[in-house]
């Protein structure tokens, strides 16, 4: 069983439960060599606090260990308490042309040995093999993986995604895997790719191949063992790493950094904290096996910790962005995740830690790409008879600045928009997340400028406009005021709420939400917005944090009378909805359906299955993820329609 | 006295020598508090290797501790062995309007207490001070330092340079300094830059500051205690740096990372392996400053013995191209860097590290200016009727595409060109360090993209060529042959060594080098140009490594009647003469001047007052450095003119 505990977009913290305790993800599962421990088991848990461990249940088949290892088991063999994955031999296999041993043997074996997770003798291809290679490759491996269900029985089975670098076959196979009772799934067939250094192929395949897994297992990268590609699989949903890497760079003299490694011998200066080389001089570490294993470890781990700090702090894309580059290749992988921005957008919560620009790819991430989706698709702008473009500005989100755009607004029977790199920000919505929560260099790159442009663009040819103004900082407010239609009194508090609810919630919401007498509560300090009530009632509040909107239950009764469903809906089951109708989350096994538009962090209404609303509250799951689940909370509810 | 160990452009790895022993830079100095110590002298040094301490003088006069300082002599005060360097009040008489201390009296009292670097009460301008107030500033900190001059006799004087944001300001006031016998500058009035982000301000500081002061000497950022700013000031000549960083973010619940700060109430992993950190929670780190401390100081150190180790093994422009996605404001200091590149480019090396490009700014590296530049001025295309512009290509510098490029050329009677994100490549250049050492993502930016083609469209103007042919890479050769003027044979070798002559050495070089019967020897492996022999003498080898001659002595001969002084010279005086003909280094004591034109490890000729050669080898210096510096290597000779 899989648990996630905290994420970012598809990257997760998880809890997975095995018979021998529970692991947090991403983790890395050391490869241990029972012929040659360079570091032991017992040093491993004690000294890295390494939870769980892999090792190679054919190498130890094919060795004089196969006996005493089943006489023992696993466990006590490799003296470590914690759970222990197998692998099967498919790379060796695939290495060696064959193995001496059938996928029942070996599950068998896995399971004598008391594995807590034992992979399936998958078949391996290679990036460059051809399509009817793959296909067959990809069919076998889906046979044996139904052939080992039964042999497997009572270990957590490994099914591992083959196709090569056929992406729809990836998906195919991870999609036949996925209905599969299995514990894991691993991502097979990798290493050439990271060998070779393309980290391009690598994020395609690990996309294809989540497309097709389910949401609620945990994902293995096979042989993913150096830190440099970690950020960047678990952006992509990867949860779990095997390393033997820190062994073999450390025999080949080489020491992992997180931007790559380094010949020993050209070290002049041990830079590195870790235990192994706090004190260590270059001399000790090139003369030192065991240390500089030790050290490659170390710091695979601190990546690891890193990562999940950065999950847990909402800065998963600025760690990410920094660390691809490390090597061109990479660069090269961080603008392809471009291609695939519209399902890692489904995984992005609504609303998250500040935006740091790192370069022009940042321009690209799933919020700025949902920012434009639902702006161009959910907003509407306000009769105006002309549009005022303002400047592209570094940092055009400034109090002052608001202000000045306020002025003009209101002054002008013309509509706003403000040029950023995330495209035009009418100015009703310049406090939404992420724009006014993003900081963006003054000096834009040359692509970012031309994404600005493009996306200006597109905007102005939808044609809402008759008159266009571009302002570049020169007119006072009152030469553009003259050159605009001629002023009127426009409500802006009322325009912003219309704005962001329908941005929020889609068409037609802010009609619902404001119908009636509406009154504004703002903050004393920031003479913000704080809470609107319509006839009396209290419907929403707006967050000063990311400019948008918490739903109180009698906003989710005008929502749920004016759309339709599934829009904004969560359904669940009869067991679930008198709980929640108490007040009670909602948790994922429970729910039936949900609205295919939500995503993490959005304000949603719970449903039983006649939609009557029981509950509204804010999701923390997509739909995928909503189905898929058995464990975790899928909303948190804020009220439930049966008010105490 | 300072010496020069390595070097990565002003960036550098030196020893300063003080009453109290060596010290090794870039270093930093830990701000200590004598009525506050948090992490004692004693474990500084012990614990954290740390060198030179600094405290602030004023502080100590002003308090009770005065006269025991004064009775026990700072070293014994504060129990620290090695080189302390001391403050004079200035920032405290900047934010607290004055001091209770005259110029006099500070200097002589650092004096008495032994201080081993000790600093003139300079005049701190804000950034925003207007111009007058500046001048005023650097007027009176000029006077001061040149009165503390006979008062500090004995110490190791600190001159500060100020002038606010007035450019010109500092690099008066720099070279005002630079005229009195000081051990140390330091840079002045940068704390409110680096407070408010303005990093773009700052590095506008340091090299006005750079350029007016001499680079034989320390220079220290006053200031700056935050990991985030070393690499860019490292990477502009600053050797040290102070910081009450470590204690005062401890104490603000902040813990320091390299990439910024992270509060420890927000803190849920603890990736760093320090040893304060290493088997820490982030509970135990949340509830003791001394522990939070001690982290943000070895991290800090950390920083430095990472861009050590980076100028060693010369990679610190991707080291703080990295690192200036901390942040925006960094990144457009990063991108700001590209108005300094002109200064830059005189002190960085001829060849280094393999460059990888880390984004559109990499593509403005000194050494890429440095290409352009010599290539736009030294090279000359041999004569053919058309030039063929080969594709922008990712690697466009494989062996298998630089034997098609040869084909091509050799069918056609053009001379051919390749699109680079340097500009165009002359394929007779195109083993030239950076060229061919250079790893380029396959998807460029934008920015890089119209780089390449702005500089593509500058060489085209220069009208070398009647006829162009743009290949794409759809045509075959046989079509480009036949759309040529017509085949010819030419020599590539012949061509290509005198293209890299001619740029290597500057123009008019091929042709004296070259003069006589030419014959090539080949590597047998590689089938490459090894060495160069004409009229039966070694003139000239070809390093593999980088693409360029190496010179020798029969080929420096060649150059040195052929090129008039000051061209390719280094002038050393009789002291040195007779050594250097015996095959000795040049030291840059001895130098008396030499061609403005070279730079580290450029191939020279060293000759005597009279202009006779009496050796060639390779320059570690450039002009500036080789007049300045008392210590340290300025030409590495490999042939003295007074044969064995």
């Amino acid at each position: 069983m899989f648990e996630m505990k905290e994420r970012s977009g598809l990257g997760r913290i998880g809890e997975l439960r095995t018979n021998h305790g529970v692991v947090e993800t991403p983790a890395l599962m050391p490869v241990v060599n029972p012929s040659n421990l360079v570091i032991t088991p017992k040093d491993l848990a004690r000294q890295f606090g390494i939870q769980i461990l892999i090792t190679n249940a054919y190498i130890i088949w094919k060795s004089e260990l196969r006996q005493r290892f089943l006489d023992d088991g696993l466990h006590r063999a490799l003296d470590f308490e914690g759970p222990i994955m197998t692998d099967s031999g498919a790379f060796q296999q695939h290495v060696y042309g064959r193995v001496d041993v059938s996928n029942e043997d070996i599950v068998r074996y896995q399971v004598a040995l008391g594995a807590d997770l034992g992979t399936v003798l998958d078949v391996f291809s290679e990036p460059d093999d051809k399509r009817r290679l793959c296909e067959e490759a990809v069919e076998e491996t889906l046979r044996r993986s139904r052939d080992a269900v039964e042999w497997g029985e009572g270990m957590g089975l490994v099914g591992t995604v083959q196709g090569g670098l056929h992406m729809d076959l990836r998906e195919y196979c991870a999609r036949g895997l996925a209905e599969l009772p299995m514990r894991v799934h691993a991502i097979g067939g990798v290493v050439p790719l990271m060998e070779a250094y393309r980290f391009t192929d690598l994020i395609d395949v690990i996309v294809a191949s989540k497309k097709g897994l389910r949401p609620d297992r945990p994902v293995h990268l096979f042989g993913a063992g150096h830190p440099v590609t970690f950020g960047l699989a678990v952006l992509l949903g990867c949860d779990l790493f095997d390393s033997a890497a820190y062994v073999k760079y450390a025999q080949d003299g080489r020491m992992i950094t997180r931007w790559g490694t380094t010949k020993v011998d050209e070290l002049a200066y041990v830079s590195c904290n870790c235990p192994a080389c706090h004190s260590a001089s270059p001399k000790e570490l090139q003369e030192d096996v065991g240390r500089l294993a030790q050290h490659n470890l170390y710091v695979s781990l601190q990546e690891l910790e890193e990562l999940k700090q950065a999950i847990h702090e909402g800065s998963l894309w600025e760690h990410v962005e920094r660390r691809c580059r490390a090597h061109p290749s990479l660069l090269d992988a961080l603008k392809g995740l471009r291609d695939h921005v519209g399902f890692l957008e489904r995984y992005e919560s609504l609303v998250g830690g500040t935006l740091f620009y790192t370069g022009p790819e940042s321009v690209w991430r799933p919020v700025a790409y949902r920012f434009r989706q639902r702006m161009l698709k959910r907003y509407s702008p306000p009769r105006a008879e002309g549009v005022l473009i303002l400047p592209e500005g570094a940092r055009p989100y400034t109090r002052t600045y608001s202000n000045t755009l306020r002025d003009l607004f209101q002054k002008a029977d013309a509509h706003a928009v403000v040029r950023s790199v995330f495209g035009p920000v009418p100015v009703e919505l310049d406090s939404v997340y992420p724009i006014a929560q993003s900081v963006i260099p003054s000096d834009l790159d040359l692509e970012a400028v031309e994404a600005s442009e493009v996306l200006l663009r597109e905007f102005l040819r939808r044609g809402y406009f008759s008159v266009g103004i571009l302002w570049e900082g020169e007119a006072t407010i009152d030469e553009l005021a003259s050159k605009a239609p001629g002023p009127t009194a426009v409500d802006m508090d009322m325009q912003k709420c219309q704005a962001i609810a329908n941005y929020q919630f889609g068409p037609g919401a802010a009609d619902a939400l404001l119908e009636g007498k509406v009154e504004f509560v703002k903050s004393k300090k920031t003479k913000k917005i704080r809470n609107v009530f319509v006839d009396g009632e209290h419907v929403l509040s707006l967050r000063a944090r990311d400019g948008l909107f918490t739903m109180k239950l009698a906003g989710g009764k005008r929502l749920h009378g004016a759309l339709r469903p599934p829009k904004l809906r969560v359904v669940v089951n009869e067991e679930s909805a008198p709980l929640n109708r108490e007040g009670k989350n909602v948790f994922a096994k429970f729910v039936v359906d949900c609205d295919d538009d939500i995503r993490p962090l959005d304000e949603v209404l719970v449903v039983d299955g006649d939609d009557e609303l029981v509950a509204i509250g804010r999701a923390l799951m997509n739909r995928e993820e909503m189905r898929a689940f058995e464990r975790g909370m899928a909303v948190r509810v804020r009220e439930g329609s049966r008010l105490p």
